[in-house]
C-alpha cells in the first residue's frame, strides 16, 4: 500500500467504514471527530489515534479523507488550504461533486485533490453501522481536479480497488447528472409515494416488498439529504422534469406498457 | 384445519407456495396445471394428485383456489359455475379484485366466493421458486362476494392465518385503489426510471442499492403485469395523475424538502 498514514475526517458510516477497511489493509489511520466518537473508533480498531482538532489531525498524513456532510467538507477544504504540506493527497466521499471540486481550486497547486464518491450505503448511519466490507463490489467515483498528476489518481484508484470497490473516473458534471437520476430522483419519488399512500385507505396495510423498500428509502433522515439537495438542485430539477414528461407518456400508454417492459429488460437501452 | 380437500388451480410461485403451505398444515391437495407441472409439484410434495383437467380437478374439494393470471381466473370462474357442488368455497389470488368479484356473481348462490390477494412475492416466478413460508407475515386481502356467509369468510381467515399470513378484509374497490398506489404505481415509476437512467451517461454504472432494487422491479416480465394493468387501468391512471401532481409540487420545493422528509417519517400521516 502506497499510503503510510491516512487521516479520516468524520467517522460516521462511510468514514468509519473507510477507516476500518484501511486498517484491514495495514494503513496507519488517524481519526478526526468528536473525542467520544474517536474513542469509540479506536475501541473498534478503526483508528490508531486522533481527536477533534482538524489541523492537528492531518499533520504528517499523506492522504486526507473528508467524510463529513458536504457543507462541512467545503468548510474543511478552506481550512486545510494553508496547513497541508506539499504532496498531500486530499479526497472526499461527498454525494455531489461540482461544488466540492470548485472549492478544491482554493487548495495550493502542490496539494493534490481527487474528489470521491463510493456508491455504497446502508439504511442505518453512524460509526456503529460501519463495516470494512461496505464498499465491496460498489462503484467508487473518482473526480480529479484539473491538473492532478496521473500518479496521484492512480494511487487512489489502487487504494479504492484494495478496499474491494470499483473505481470509475468521471467529471463532476457527469457525476452530478448521473446521481441525480439514479439516487436523488428515486429519493423524491419515494417521499411522494409515501405521502400519497398515506392518503389512501388500506394502502399502507396492503403494501408488499416493493413499496416497503421505497418506504424505507423515504424514511432517510433529511440531515443526510439537505446538502445533497442544495448542491445539486439544478440537476435534480432537470431530471425530475424529464421524469414527469416520461411518466405522463407512460400513464397515457397504460395498460399497453409492453414496450416499456421490454425496453427495461434490454441492457444499456434508451 | 376445517378443509379436508383443496384444489389449487395454477401451480406457479403463488399457487405452488399455497399448495406447499397447505400440505404442511395437513390438508389433502389436488393440483390443476399442465401434466409436467403437476408431476413436478407432486415430486416436491406440494400436491397429492392432480392433472390438467379443471372440472375433474375440483371434484370433491371443499375449497378451490384459483391461482392463474387474472384473465384465466375469469375464464375458470365461468367454467366452474355449472360444476361446483353446493357449499364449495372458491377463492383466488389475483392481484386485482373488482373484475373477479364481478365475475363471481355468475357462480350459483350455494357456492361461496371470497376473493383473495396475498401481498407476497419474489423476483423469480414458477413452481421452482415456490416456498411454504412465502406468506409468513404478509397481509392477505380477503374480499367476500355479497351475501357470503360469515362462517365461510371465517374459515378462509383461519386458513390464511394458519399459513402465517395476516388476513385483511376489504372491499374490491378499496383493494384496487390501494394496490394501485402501493404496487402498480411503483412498477410504472420503476419502468420510467430505468428508461431515463439508460439515457444518461454513466448513470447505470454509478447506481447504488436504491436504484438497483427499482431496476429489478422494472425487469418484472410483462406477462405478470398485462392482466393487472388491464383490469385496474382506471385506478392506476387516477393514482398516476395524483402522483404527477404531488411530484410537481415536490420538484418546485427542491431543495427545501424538510417537510416532505419529516412527514414520511410520521406513521399514518397524510
Amino acid at each position: 500500500m502506497s499510503f503510510r498514514r491516512v487521516t479520516v475526517v468524520g467517522l460516521g458510516l462511510i468514514g468509519g467504514s473507510f477507516a476500518l477497511a484501511l486498517k484491514k489493509v495495514g494503513v496507519q489511520v488517524v481519526g478526526v471527530d468528536e473525542a467520544a466518537v474517536v474513542d469509540a473508533a479506536r475501541a473498534r480498531g478503526a483508528v490508531d489515534s486522533g481527536g477533534p482538532d482538524l489541523e492537528e489531525g492531518v499533520r504528517g498524513s499523506d492522504l486526507v479523507v473528508l467524510a463529513t456532510p458536504i457543507s462541512v467538507i467545503l468548510d474543511h477544504i478552506r481550512r486545510l488550504a494553508p496547513v497541508l504540506r506539499p504532496g498531500t493527497l486530499v479526497t472526499d466521499v461527498g454525494s455531489t461533486k461540482r461544488r466540492i471540486l470548485a472549492r478544491s481550486s482554493e487548495l495550493p497547486d502542490e496539494v493534490f485533490f481527487v474528489g470521491g464518491h463510493p456508491m455504497a450505503g446502508k439504511e442505518t448511519s453512524g460509526l456503529d453501522a460501519a463495516d470494512a466490507e461496505l464498499f465491496r463490489g460498489a462503484p467508487w467515483c473518482l473526480v480529479p481536479r484539473e491538473g492532478t498528476p496521473g500518479a496521484a489518481l492512480q494511487k487512489l484508484e489502487n487504494l479504492v480497488t484494495a478496499l474491494g470497490a470499483r473505481p470509475v473516473a468521471v467529471d463532476a458534471e457527469s457525476h452530478d447528472r448521473a446521481v441525480a437520476v439514479v439516487s436523488h430522483v428515486p429519493q423524491v419519488l419515494a417521499l411522494v409515494l409515501a405521502h400519497q399512500a398515506a392518503s389512501v385507505e388500506n394502502a399502507l396495510s396492503l403494501s408488499g416488498p416493493a413499496f416497503r423498500s421505497l418506504k424505507r428509502l423515504a424514511e432517510s433522515p433529511f440531515s443526510v439529504w439537505r446538502d445533497i439537495l442544495e448542491t445539486n438542485e439544478d440537476m435534480i430539477k432537470e431530471a425530475l422534469s424529464e421524469f414527469e414528461r416520461r411518466l405522463g407518456e407512460a400513464r397515457d400508454a397504460v395498460p399497453r406498457l409492453d414496450a416499456h417492459f421490454a425496453l427495461a429488460r434490454t441492457p444499456d437501452h434508451d
